[in-house]
């Protein structure tokens, strides 16, 4: 057995639905895990569902989620980084990078924008988990929550290059696909592909439901297509006002987007515009069929390294560059030489991207180098 | 082994996704399934693929379904009832009802209103089941497809009662669930739960996909909730000009409504309206969460019995009725008197509802009566 001195610790802030998940999935890989809320009863009851080792602050955590509602990250962030530390083991830890190691901060809020400017620390990285359930509390909890899920993190040029190579390993460990994306890049991305969505379907659940007061059959003829695209309108709206909020501007800019579509689709139907409307739903198809899945065979993936200078922003220069180029990023890794000025970055990246990867960091001035992962 | 005398005889004019998985559910169930397709290739094919015994027109089908494409539906279901018919085999048929036997004809079609103004016959019956897949032809056919869907069926005044039945029974034994409607009612409903979140989710993706041509990273942050809402614009979009052609008004007044509500939405975010965002999303929510399921449990259902007069309107009267007050129709028979003249329909329902049918029946003049359909 292993001793809890040997066991990596981390924390989490916020015991709900996404705070408990990461709970269990870092407990179900061995992790010791602590946990605290602004409700008690909940970081007791996330204790009690075994999401959580320990309730209350450890000083020997080296990486503390913030899984607080969007309002409360910033300064439950702060906090974090300002919690005493309890030298950090050095046995169980990867390379400790280029500045070496120290206590990550990240957070699973859906907007990142104000939350990374307000933070601004080497050490916090934003992050937002893109899964999510009909569920709600640490009760639909489930260690499973990150298994393939898109998680973003959100490095800046501030960013300690070994705190986010360690956070994304972490995370990668869950099983979830990481994409690195600056902060507001992120938040207009997720506009059009979450938020707007979301309002979306819960305008379409209205509308059938103010007909479904005068026609009760209304609802009966909901068939699967409209559950799956009303799906999302059951989960818990208490995240929403926080998120429309502080996204408010792309948001509103989406939603003028769509409105925009709507009404050009109105004018192909009202007009009979057979072979417009059949363009328009043709090229939704395809964009809906070529929605990028996970890679996972070896075979099918390349290593790129490349030397990187000690600073700080290369980490977020090279994976948001690739982030922003869809890459998918298997693995990252940062060797630092033994002078310690300098660095290797490994990358796992799908091998048909390789080169498309190799020419955009060549033009950035890096020099990198590309091999198959596995013999082929 | 059953003689081919005996099996009961059906036909499908049109042998693609939804003729081919009728074809499918029907042989699987004992069926004698001959078929025809405008395309012969896709005809034969149906018959190698096992969709179909035979290629070619049954003059001893006492079913025929239509499931060309909408424009086709008319002229075909024309055809269909002017076909030649050998004397229907007695046995294994259920009551000839209150007007006797004959050949029912039924379409797929999912717009319902001129289809059925059009045929005008009292053995055309119009139905549209509500299953779908993101397959296309009969390669893509499946004999569950419609089970647990609902199927809605469109009597009407002129409907001879006991095609009406014999045609109820077949579908449910599919595995759906009927739902009986006026066309016109039918057409309203499916704009608002079909048609618009169709055009809806193509409209969504094609605005993610236009963003994606910029950054690539936006279909990379497409979750699940995001894939739910799309998965429909991955379907064939061949039947949908034809849909909104035959549907245009009704559609076009839901794009109207869902554009009005996105617009209030717009400006809930833009003006920072927590509560008022919240209030909507809560309704939505609940409206999501209380979307029928289907019943199962015999004892949960009730027997409702009531005398009918000989006239093919009390079909259409009764069965629309319920299907307004979104009651679920577990099984419909009508058993004909002696003398012909008068018969007693039996509907068997969901108990909970059964009181509300008994005062809704009572209030159009009927006298039904009402017991548990299994002892509690």
């Amino acid at each position: 057995m292993t001793s809890p001195n040997e066991q990596r610790r981390a924390a989490v802030v916020g015991t709900g639905l996404i705070g408990g998940s990461i709970g269990l999935a870092l407990r179900a890989r061995g992790w010791h895990v602590s946990g605290i809320d602004a409700d008690p009863a909940r970081a007791a009851l996330a204790h009690q569902l075994g999401a959580l080792d320990a309730v209350g602050d450890d000083p020997g955590a080296e990486i503390i989620f913030v899984a607080t509602p969007v309002s409360a990250v910033a300064a439950a962030a702060r906090r974090a980084l300002r919690l005493p530390s309890r030298g950090l083991p050095s046995r169980g830890l990867p390379s400790r990078g280029l500045l070496g190691g120290g206590r990550v901060v990240t957070d699973v809020g859906g907007v990142k924008g104000r939350i990374v400017a307000e933070v601004d620390d080497p050490f916090f990285v934003g992050g937002h988990p893109m899964a999510g359930s009909e569920q709600e509390g640490v009760e639909g909890a489930d260690a499973t929550l990150f298994d393939g899920a898109t998680w973003v993190l959100t490095p800046t040029a501030a960013t300690d290059p070994s705190a986010y190579a360690r956070l994304r390993g972490v995370v990668s460990s869950l099983g979830a696909d990481v994409v690195a994306l600056e902060p507001q890049r992120h938040d207009a991305l997720v506009a059009v592909v979450s938020h707007v969505p979301h309002l979306a379907a819960a305008t379409l659940m209205g509308l059938a439901a103010d007909g479904a007061e005068e026609h009760a059959a209304m609802l009966r003829l909901a068939a699967g297509g409209f559950r799956d695209m009303t799906r999302v309108a059951a989960g818990h709206p208490g995240i929403w006002p926080d998120i429309c909020a502080e996204n408010s501007s792309a948001i509103v800019a989406a939603l003028d987007r769509l409105m925009g579509g709507l009404a050009e689709v109105r004018d192909t139907v009202a007009g009979g515009d057979r072979a417009g409307l059949l363009g328009r739903l043709e090229r939704a198809r395809s964009a809906r069929r070529s929605l990028p899945v996970r890679l996972v065979r070896p075979e099918e993936l390349s290593e790129v390294r490349l030397a990187v200078p000690d600073r700080p922003a290369v980490i977020a220069e090279v994976t948001t560059l690739l982030g922003e180029m869809a890459v998918n990023v298997e693995d990252l890794e940062i060797a630092h030489s033994a002078e310690g000025d300098r660095g290797v970055m490994v990358l796992v990246v799908d091998a048909r991207a390789a080169d498309q990867v190799r020419i955009a960091l060549a033009a950035k001035g890096y020099r990198p180098s590309v091999q198959p992962l596995v013999a082929r």
